[in-house]
Parts: C-alpha cells; structure tokens; sequence
C-alpha cells in the first residue's frame, strides 16, 4: 500500500505539472466537464426529451467525442461529422428505399452488398493522404452513418425521421460544443502555431548565443545553466509532426483577433522546413561541443572573434525574428545584425584564405576548428533564409 | 466538366498509385467492408434481433470505430474500449443507484455533479504523455459511456440491463473484427516498425554509396538516378513520430510468428533515435554537395582514396546492418566493413595530421573538404554506435 500511495503521490505531482505548463489544460478539462453537463439535460427535462427521445443520446456522443483542445480541431470534427451524417443519412435512405423495390427476399442481399462496398470505398479513400490530413474523421463518420441507416433501415421504417433526428441532434450537440469553445477562454490552434514556430526560431537563438561561450570557454560562471539551454534546440528537430496537424486544425478556424481569414499558415510550414534545416546544423555544431577531438586553445583563438561575433550576431537576428513573428510586425530590426554576421561569415572566409595557422603544424588539430568555422557559415546563410521567408 | 473529369481522372491515378505502393490497403478496406457486413447480420436474422434489440448497433459501431490498419492499433483500442465500457458501465449503475437514494429532487442534481467531475478529472488525465500513448480512446469512450448509463439511467430504469447489452455487443463487435483481422492477412504494427527501422539505415546506406561518387565526381553515367537515391536518407529524418506510434501499436500486438512474446520495442525507439542522428550528419554532407564553395579537384584529390573508401565502407555497414535486423540473424558480416571504415578513418586523420595541402596557398579552399572529412569521420563513429545498438 505504501507503494500505492507513492504512486498517487507521483501521479498528483505530473498532474500539477502539467497544470502549471499550460493552465489551459485544466480550463479544457472543466470546459468539457461543463458541456456535457449542459447537453444531458436534455435527458432532464420532459419537453426537450418528448421532442427527441432516445436520439438525445447523439447529442451527448456528439459533445464527448467532437471536443479537442484547440478550436481548429473542434470545428474540424464538428463540421467534418455534421456533414458526413448529412451526405451518408441521405445516402443511406437512398439505398434502403432502391433496396425496398427489389422484393422481400434480395433487399437483406442488396443493402449487404452495398454496405460492403460503400465501408471498403470510404476506408480506401482514407489512405488518400491530402484528404486523411483533413477529413480522415468525416470519412469514420460517413461508413458509421451510412451502415447504421441502411442496415436499421430494414428493421425500422421510420428510417427518414431517424436521419433527421440524429443529424438534429448532433446538429444541436455540435452547436453546444462549439459555442461553448468560443466563449469559453477559447485555444486557437493558429496561435499555438504562431507561438511554436516563434519560439522553435528563439530556441535556436538562444543556442546560439551561449555556442560561442561554451566553444572558446570564455565563460563558466554557471555551467549547469548552459547546458540547459543548449539542448533546447533539440526539440526543433522533431517538431514536423506537430505543426502539420496544428497547421491542419488552424484551417478550420474563423477569423479572429490579430489573425486575417486567410492568414498564410502554409508559411508557417515552410518557415518550420528552413528552421529545422538550421537545427540540423546546430546538432552537427553541438557534436563539437561534447566531441572527444579536442582542439588546443591556442589554435581556437584565431577564429575566436568572428566566430564569436557570426554566432552571437545570429542569435540576436534570430532572436529579433521571433520577436517580429511574435508581435506580428514587419520590424527591421534584425537586419543590422544579419547584415553584422555575413560580414563576419565574410571575415572568417578571407581569414581562412589567409590560414591562421600557418605556424600549426598538425592539420589535425585545426579541422574541428575549420568544420565549426563552415558550420557557422552555413548557419549564417540558414539564417538569412529564414529571415527571408519571415518576412514574406 | 472536362476539370471534373480530370479530377476524377487524377484521384484513380493517385488511388492505383497508394495501391500499387502497399497493396496492404487494397485488402484492409475490402477486410472492413468484410467485417461490417458480418456484423449486420445481427439486423437480418430474427433470432439474434430479439436477443440483442437496439443495443445490435453497438457491434455496428464498434467495429467502425476499432478498425485500424494494424492488428496492434485494432486490439489497442478494442481492449481500451472493452475495459473502459465495464469500469464506466459499473462507475455509472453505481453513480446512478447512489443518487437514487438521495430522492426525486436532488437526484438530477447529484448526477449532474458526478457527470461535471467524472469528465472533467478523465479529461485532464488524458493530458498525461503516457498515459494518452496508449490508453487516450479508452479515456474517451470512459467518459462516453459513464454519461450515457448515468444520464439515461435516469430515464430508464433498466440500466443494468443496457449496460450488460451495451458491454456484450461490444465484445462481439470487438471480437468479430480481431477475429477478422488476425485471420485474414493481418497488418502487424511490429513488423512495420521492424522493416521501417531496417530500410532507415539502408537509406542512409544508399546515401554514402553514392556520396563518394557524387562528391568526387567519379561517376557520372546516370545523374538523375543518382541524385534520387541520394534523396532518399530525407525521410528518416523526420521519422520519430511514426516510430513512435508503431512501437505504441506493437506493445499490444500478441506474440507471433518471428517475433518473441517480450520483443525489445523499445530498442528500435533507441536505434532509431541513432539512425537519426546520423541522418543529420548526412544533411550537412548533403550540403556539401550542393554548395556554392566549389573546392578545386586537386585538393580534392588528396583525400579522395581515403573518404570514398570510409564512405563506401559504412554504406557497406550499414547496409550489412540492415540485412541482419531484416533477417534477425545476429551476423557478424557488418563487423569487417565497420573495422575497415574505422582504419579508413585513422588513415585520413593521420593524413590530416601531415597536412596534405601543404602546397595549397589558400586554406578556404581546403576548409569544405576537412568539413567533409570531419563529418565522414563522425558518421563512421555514428556508424558503430548503431551497430553496437543493433546487435544489442
């Protein structure tokens, strides 16, 4: 039992963790809570349950399986299921009435047969990749509505009030749900996005700014700190998969607040594509940082001030890019030190032209230094890249 | 109508294509379609109408939803709905008979409560990393089926009974499509992850069989081909999350044909993590090959004996790696590749060491191809750490 208790102990102080990360988590968790709360009252009260019946039932399915944390994503289940019951409920009564013409004995052939092919149709098409990104759930609905029709559709006659009953339901179910996100502390999937590829570019300011420090060890007051705030880069790396499906969920957003209806979230993309490129770098830099070939001192102070400058220059731009992302304003800001690092790129290159280290007589000892010396050149033109297409 | 026609035309072609690239899907959707008519059986046939009544639907349904492309993503999430229907079904009949006692008044009150505080605290459980990994849907139905037994409970005295048809045709439904899916050419989850951890190292295999050749132009019979192949490393990059997915999935899959019932999932996860890393190296390879820093072919030349054969050595390694994990012999062939790149490797440090370009006036020109040699370096030592990985 003692163990229990450790267990509930950990578990209580995740939990508090990730209610402190993002308090929003805890405002979904009640918003959700709320909702369905409010729908079940249609089980409640007589006349709203006279009016509906047992269908009432899909308004609370509804609520508890459209709702996810961004409104991106609940408008996209929501609209993606209200459609799909409209388009597969009239489908399915079409097939249960063309069904009905061909006597007793073929219509349980007939709706078989035409269940078997619609399922194993929509679920190939789901394999389609543009269209799983956006309506993988529409198509899950649309074999569920179509096969649930058709098939009662042979028991029940009532097959029409049915349909209807159910798309109302979930009309009304979809409505709660929706109209509750948006009053309610509403999270924008677009603004996550907005706030990610922002903050995935300062994380690669941010390590470049301590790279050069640690490289020449010009500072060690506090090394637990930089470590830290060295391996943040690292989540950029496998950040692809993320701002795809919140670039996927902002589609369905309305317009709202700082962003324009047709915001470019595709930019977004390719903004995250350029940033991710540079990362790669930062990890090939990093390799150096914790590499077993060390490199004397004395072969590192040659290339100490421009490497110092390239890295800490870009940082700032970096960092100055974040910032305008994160404001939204086309800022300049970050073009004197974009302008600063190219020239010490331009520096480095005519002093390695003129080899630094002519009086080194191990090659060796200078080729970490010369791969850091091209990486950070490499990261400098990344770097205008991204400037390039942020401020598109 | 011409433009309809092409679009139609467009989506068969994009259709065949998905089918002819995995033919795999071609059969899952027939098996779907296969699996919901079986289950509608349940509609046609009298005897088993009147066993089940309404509560048939819930097979219908389930199959629907449990359906997925891999055997271990059906039962995940056949098991998490069978588990979370019997606690949610029982946490209902309990909520609902407790709130009985508290009279006509208070009871719809209390219910409400339980509701509100059951799918807020489920809610915010879902938010655990591990926990949503694996058991998210079975959260989701939780709260679905707590709602509508404790709810409708109120209505309906017979909950006991609805939560019993509710809990037995799911487990029918469920059953029949894990039946269906273990029996007719099964998809497994393990074996993808398997294969798709193999053919990344072979990508970056093939990547290094070319690179030798591209870099130092010693083969230009077929660029076009060339260039394809050494593309093809691009997709590892960000393969994390399907990695992760797949080894989530494989976790539930049974034991089975080659592999043991404890297969070490989580090596693939680690392995894959290496692979990755050596693919960014390979990108900063990649960047070489199109820079704009042309390096002179003398230069070049110099240490062309010694990088195409680390290169070719590790492709050779890899691929030999690859091999074994495709086959699951724990063979030894990659050992005398990795020996040969590693003495490769000392060679053109030593080489390095003397300075080979003594003669060469500008050191700019030689700094790409220390970058390239430095790089080929680490991805030698890259290669070791995932051979040690893989014969693990």
């Amino acid at each position: 039992s003692e163990k229990f208790v450790s267990t509930i102990m950990d578990a209580a102080s995740e939990g508090k963790k990730l209610g402190v990360e993002d308090p929003r988590r805890i405002i979904h968790s009640m918003k959700v809570g709320l909702a369905i709360t409010l729908v079940s009252l249609f089980y409640y009260f007589d006349p709203l349950y006279q009016g509906f019946g047992v269908s009432a039932m899909w308004a609370v399915i509804t609520v508890v399986v459209v709702f996810e944390f961004s409104v991106g994503a609940t408008l996209g289940r929501g609209v993606n299921r209200e459609i799909a019951t409209l388009l597969a409920g009239s489908l399915g009564v079409g097939a249960h009435r063309l069904a009905s013409f061909a006597g007793e004995r073929l219509e349980p052939m007939l709706i078989g047969l035409s269940v078997f092919f619609v399922a194993s149709a929509v679920t190939f098409v789901r394999f389609y990749p543009k269209l799983k990104a956006r309506y993988d759930y529409g198509f899950l609905v649309f074999i569920l509505t179509f096969c649930l029709i058709s098939v009662s559709g042979y028991r029940d006659d009532e097959v029409l009030d049915m349909a209807h009953k159910r798309l109302s339901t979930i009309l009304i179910g979809g409505s709660a749900a929706v109209a509750d996100y948006i009053l309610i502390c509403p999270v924008w999937a677009g603004e996550d996005l907005h706030n990610l590829v922002a903050s995935n570019i300062e994380n690669l300011g941010i390590f470049l700014e301590g790279f050069g420090h640690e490289y020449f060890q010009t500072r060690n007051d506090n090394p637990q700190d930089d470590k830290a705030s060295l391996e943040k880069y690292k989540s950029v790396l496998n950040s692809k998969s993320t701002e795809e499906s919140l670039a996927n969920f902002a589609k369905w957003e309305p317009r709202y607040g700082r962003f324009r209806y047709r915001h470019p979230w595709d930019q977004y993309l390719k903004i995250g594509v350029l940033v991710r490129e540079c990362a790669y770098r930062l990890d090939a830099l990093n390799a150096h940082l914790n590499s077993e070939m060390k490199t004397p001192p004395q072969v590192k102070a040659k290339i100490q001030e421009t490497c110092t400058k390239m890295s800490s220059e870009s940082s700032l731009a970096l960092k100055e890019l974040a910032l305008s992302i994160r404001t939204m304003s086309s800022s300049s800001q970050a073009d004197p030190h974009i302008v600063n690092a190219k020239s010490a790129a331009k520096k480095l290159k005519s002093l390695l032209k003129m080899n630094p280290w002519e009086d080194t007589d191990y090659l060796d000892e200078i080729v970490p230094a010369t791969a850091v010396s091209s990486l950070l050149i490499e990261i400098v033109s990344s770097t205008v890249k991204i400037a390039d297409s942020v401020h598109e």
